[in-house]
């Protein structure tokens, strides 16, 4: 059973999994494609992975066959398991608790040959749509405290498998970083009455030099202080807390500015790694005043240094007015 | 001018560096070894680096030129440098200021083929006696809050240089990471009038399991909750703030813990890279009852993902206890 774990200075949970390596010496996660070379994500395999937990399909196609045209599954290696009471201790001065939550895996596409940003946009809206039905079911388990989507694309950005597809890790603890914007944003709601995301929205469809798109619902913009060069942030114009009450229209938007930015970085950088992360508010704060959904598109160009690595204070050599403007100018 | 920029939400500053890239489109930071592949930290390349603000050389030798044992110099692409007045200034919602700073390179041995941990303790002793002679005189700089001395062994830890050196940075801000700890390290103090560091340092002396090494002043220890396999910390046994109040007797001892644990760490996971970091009270809080100085070593084995990357919270394949034995177990 894996465990979380609180470092006793700063309060960051650590999710020791000692289910994912079986004796210390080994140093990559086992969730490497196996060795016969078939796809365990294309259709036709659907046998490899464990049985999907839901699917947009072809009318009349059967559960676990082909026909999909986005598939959900349990994670083969789960960082967290479901099963079982949280149960939370101590030991001395420290703090931890069993490793009680979901991970699971969306399978954008059934084609091996294409990323997301090569889909077209209803099939994009189709992913989003898969997130927002798992993050609405698995919600209604109390023990869960927050919904992490993410998507590592590329190797270098931790992608384990190179069939197009990302994460949905449930956990019985708020992610510090999340924390650290539900504090910082309350905080600036105390001060000024106004959600700190709904003022950066307006001083930047105001300002225009760090917007890279924008439609009727959302902008992209590349954030004032990145910490990575040609890192950009999706958010919503009008104030929504959480990701997954994003009405289905609005899905449609979202999906026509995730695939633009994302085109837009790959074509800018070569086509990089990447990773996204939503940033909605924990499962308790749903429809906070203060807190406001959005999107982090990372591009891993730079390596990361022990400065940053040590100190979450970031050198990025690309100024984010550079980036949006060469982005916002190149011919899709 | 470099620029420090400051995250609205979580207060995270950043360092907008355009000084180390000329175009958008460079993604790698200039600072490869020239392309006639002299060394520049060699001896006999003195004239490739800026002049030495400090070195311990034999005796007679003169400034700038060989016979040097522990060398230090301006980073040629500094992060942040020393001209001019701190200007703090806004752009409607957003804080920023002006780069002011220092960026300092200590270059560890005249040997090109030996890495830190390869050197005599009394060599690593040298290079912790630099440390503290730049930190001391670098803190009469009324600007800087906070001293940052850093290393990133190999090529994939960040290193641009292969010849073994580590580096200081000195910021008019305290980094995110520290001012949490600072924070939590005070909420602690507060409520059990302890030091937070102390009381770790007693339960694993009293607990073993996850201590590595340990001598008259010092231990290593794999943390509770560590973030990567194979993480260390060394830690000074009794109450210290600031590193660079470190007696010089007891840079010997530390010395000797820090090769003892770089061994270690290097038979344990076959040479890996790595980064360290001197975590110390900043620079007007030299002697904080709630702060308690330490070096964290974080080899780079596992790679990090989206999730982490992302949201702060990882995860760890390898349970402390078990990496702490393996390493304690090994015969150097």
């Amino acid at each position: 059973m894996p465990e979380l774990r609180k470092d006793p200075i700063i309060g960051r949970w650590v999710i020791i999994s000692t289910e994912r390596s079986k004796r210390p010496m080994i140093i990559e996660l086992p969730t490497k494609p196996p060795d016969d070379g078939i796809c365990p994500f294309c259709p036709g395999s659907e046998g490899l992975t464990p049985p999907e937990i839901m699917a947009f399909r072809d009318q009349g196609s059967p559960a676990n066959g082909p026909g999909w045209r986005v598939r959900v599954v349990p994670n083969k290696f789960p960082a967290l398991r479901v099963e079982g009471e949280l149960d939370k201790t101590g030991e001395g001065l420290y703090d931890k608790m069993n490793g009680v939550g979901a991970h699971e895996v969306i399978i954008e596409t059934p084609r091996h040959d294409r990323q997301l940003a090569d889909l077209e946009p209803h099939q994009i809206a189709e992913v989003l749509q898969a997130y927002v039905a798992r993050m609405q079911d698995l919600k209604r388990d109390t023990r869960l405290k927050y919904l992490l989507v993410f998507k590592n694309q590329g190797v270098r950005a931790g992608a384990s498998l190179e069939h197009s597809h990302s994460q949905i890790i449930a956990t019985p603890i708020v992610p510090k970083a999340i924390n650290e914007e539900m504090t910082g944003a309350r905080q600036y709601f105390e001060y000024k009455e106004r959600c700190v995301f709904c003022d950066i929205v307006k001083q930047e469809l105001d300002d225009r030099r760090r917007l890279v798109s924008e439609n009727g619902s959302f902008i992209s913009i590349a954030p004032f202080a990145p910490r990575f060069p040609f890192e950009t942030w999706i958010m919503p114009k009008r104030h929504r807390a959480s990701f997954e009450d994003t009405p289905q229209a609005d899905l449609a938007l979202l999906a026509a500015i995730l695939k633009d930015t994302l085109l837009r970085t790959s074509k800018a950088v070569n086509n990089p790694p990447y990773n996204f992360v939503i940033h909605t508010a924990p499962c308790d704060k749903a429809t906070a005043e203060h807190y406001h959904w959005h999107i982090e598109i990372m591009p891993r160009i730079t390596r990361v240094a022990g400065f940053e690595r040590g100190t979450g204070f970031y050198i990025n050599p690309t100024p984010p007015e550079e980036s949006a403007r060469f982005m916002k100018e190149l011919q899709l």
